[in-house]
């Protein structure tokens, strides 16, 4: 491995360079616009699979985005890791909130980041993670270690929801056969106290519409007699939860999984301090569900928010209009076992029972996904704990994330393996957030780490 | 007067063409990207008004869009009749809901208007009401009867408050005397059935904003543990109504006249069809304060409306975010005795107190205007009434509009004296709606109302 090591500490302005490259395509995969950009990205993602020193790289068209796949056999007795990552991002809204352009990269020292970290749209979700994986595969082709069997996959369509990606696994099942999947589009808990992520929450997306009159109106003439599409969808919103922060949705809590008193003591040892976090965050106080403190809340209990709302005139200055309609885009994380589409079902069936006459209430599902557990009792979570270890010089924290990532149920139900997540980003890195940034003693220390997880895997699996 | 209806009956023609070339010219006052075309609008009026026959025709400056003057002073004994009238218009949004442009006027059949409607912003509200008042003085002027002396004061503010006209009409006091106002900017009930406002609601209009933590966040991250602005906003909205739509407001309902059983049953005696007011709006129920019918909820009751309300991401697809901010445009119309400004401070006071810890909430009034009550018995209110019935061969009835025009109130503080409310839009032309509308037939019989009202007001004066 020191010849790997080597080969990286010498090249590391260039894998930077190359980083920085990929960042500067918008591949924006929710917006129909950006389509041009996505490919683009997909086609620098391939060529540089391609000259690492992957076989059979190409790109595999979709409905939608297309995926990048490419692999190097050695032999069949060494165990295969699949790697995966997405080279999509999230949109840039509020593009205001950017202190420089989102596909402008840019280095700036930050004070979790006193190295410096690059600022861009997807540098840390999950170009930036994704990359690594590219880079720790080419030091390890020039040093000619090759532990194990190698399969990289990397799609364009995560942030929408890996619809097309689902399809994909199925119909490829043979050709991306494999003993792991590898993934890093998740987080450690400091750049001092390395973590694996061992569970993710599950999602359920929908958006929906409330419609009025068949037209605006003027609100001086028709107003107070006529539903209010705006009033009525706040009305309904806020009935969805309870002054205890409860969802009210009946049947929502059903299959949640109840975490025991021991396991949820262990959980809240986890270094956490709450005033540094309201200090981070910029609030005087935090909300969430009665009886849970903050890392139960984001952890093991499923959630609603509204990710977006919008109705009515929202330019500048004043209009007295009474809108037609108004929507809303609403998520809910999931804990394991809770079913998305059955959840989805669940909040289509209540929101539209409680829709006043007067309105037309409609429901529309966007991606959802499965919560995902990982036990740390395998060859492959200790070989990720070894990684770690040995990176970082210190051991890594399990650790059970807020975030999604429906593909990981989709890859054991698919596949019948296990995925490790061994991401390097920090949860203050403003992924989907303006200003996304990622830290430089990140991006060098996964690609460090991701050799060390390929050897060790490839003992401990003998 | 027949030389007048001979001289409006004869170039009727040029009378729509000039309209049509005034709503070619997007006047958007609350948009300042439209600041110029807001001038340019204020120009054509001054140089129409002059070719009309006014004299002393200009334009004054304020610290917003400029206000179009002139005069035509015959003789001291005689009533000064105050026109006033507006050219700037509401924005068109939501612009994909138009069937042609809004700037582009085009003649188009409807129901109501079997002979047909000019659609365009501002056809009805108020470029085309204010315009009938050009061309019926131009029409006098031609006869060569001028019964009143007329002043003309038309104003590129209303649809943002007026702020500057209250200044101006304060400044220029001694130069805008006058007996009477007259303006149109209301409605009749329909082309059958004449009826002069004799009642407007006031304003309240306020923007407020809730903050949680600094930025945007990943709502699978933070979700469940630190407060949504969006949701926080639909908590604090939805409680301003109690299940009976009754406002909550502390002290909202005090000044509240109450109107007594027989005028209320009066006011219920008005035509009016629940089933095709429904129809309509395509409505399968109505919504508004218990007790009220639909009636009294538009005109003598209090309202609150969501006027605009955005959070988060409102772009295509599907975006996790748990949004730094929400916002919502929310306005109050109010009755005869509510003081605009007491109730803005209500509202603040209230809804800061609602908020909970875990968010900031910011309160910014835009312009309000306090309710007016005409009286009937007055030379001018008089004139109005024998100059529908006379135009129209019908008595018309008195009504009490729900709509808001806060400078009428402003008119009586300033100068003195009262206002007349001689409308002639319909309440189904869509004014601040898209496919904003004015029917031929009112147009041209608002212009030959006009002259009959001068007649009459200055025989009823003497």
């Amino acid at each position: 491995m020191e010849k790997v090591q080597d080969y990286i500490a010498s090249n590391k302005d260039r894998f930077l360079e190359e980083l920085m490259e990929l960042l500067r395509i918008p591949s924006i995969s929710a917006d129909p616009a950006y389509a041009d950009d996505v490919r683009k990205t997909a086609e620098y993602v391939k060529d540089k699979l391609a000259s690492a020193g992957a076989d059979k790289v190409q790109l595999f068209e979709t409905a939608g985005h297309p995926i990048v796949y490419g692999e190097k056999f050695k032999d069949a007795s060494l165990p295969t890791v699949l790697v995966y990552g997405h080279y999509d991002v999230q949109p840039p809204d509020p593009i205001e909130l950017w202190d420089s352009g989102p596909f402008e990269p840019i280095i700036k020292e930050t004070k979790l980041h006193p190295g410096g970290a690059i600022f861009a749209r997807g540098a840390c979700d999950d170009k930036g993670q994704m990359y690594m994986h590219l880079k720790a595969f080419e030091a390890m082709m020039d040093a000619g270690e090759q532990p194990v069997n190698f399969k990289f996959m990397i799609e364009g369509e995560e942030e929408i929801g890996s619809d097309n990606l689902g399809i994909f696994c199925k119909e490829y099942k043979e050709m991306l056969a494999c003993d792991v999947v590898l993934l890093s589009d998740t987080s450690i808990i400091a750049n001092d106290t390395p973590s694996i992520c061992i569970g993710l929450r599950g999602l359920s997306y929908v958006e929906v519409e409330v419609v009025g009159a068949n037209k605006d109106l003027h609100s001086g003439v028709y107003g107070g007699a006529v539903a209010n599409p705006i009033n009525v969808l706040c009305d309904m919103i806020a009935s969805l939860k309870d002054e205890n922060h409860h969802i009210t949705i009946p049947g929502f809590y059903d299959d949640v999984v109840v975490v025991s008193e021991v396991d949820r003591a262990k959980m809240n040892e986890a270094p956490f301090s709450l005033s540094k976090y309201k200090e981070g965050l910029g609030i005087n106080d935090i909300m969430g569900e009665k009886g849970y403190t903050t890392l139960e809340r984001t952890s093991i209990r499923p959630t609603l928010d509204v990710n977006g709302l919008w109705g009515g005139y929202i330019g500048e200055g004043a209009k007295t209009v009474l809108p037609s309609k108004a929507n809303a885009k609403i998520s809910m994380r999931l804990v394991p076992n809770q079913d998305p589409d059955k959840i989805t079902k669940l909040f289509e069936d209540h929101f539209k029972s409680i829709a006043p006459s007067g309105v037309t209430v409609t429901v529309s599902p966007h991606h959802g996904g499965h919560a995902a557990v990982v036990p740390t009792d395998t060859p492959e979570y200790m070989a990720a704990h070894k990684a770690m270890e040995k990176a970082f010089g210190k051991e890594p924290i399990p650790e059970r994330s807020g975030g999604s990532i429906p593909i990981v149920a989709m890859f054991e139900e698919v596949f019948g393996v296990k995925s490790v997540m061994l991401g390097f980003g920090l949860d203050t890195d403003d992924i989907h957030s303006p200003n996304e940034h990622y830290g430089l003693f990140n991006y060098y220390k996964g690609i460090e780490t991701i050799p060390y997880f390929h050897d060790f895997y490839a003992q401990l699996k003998k």
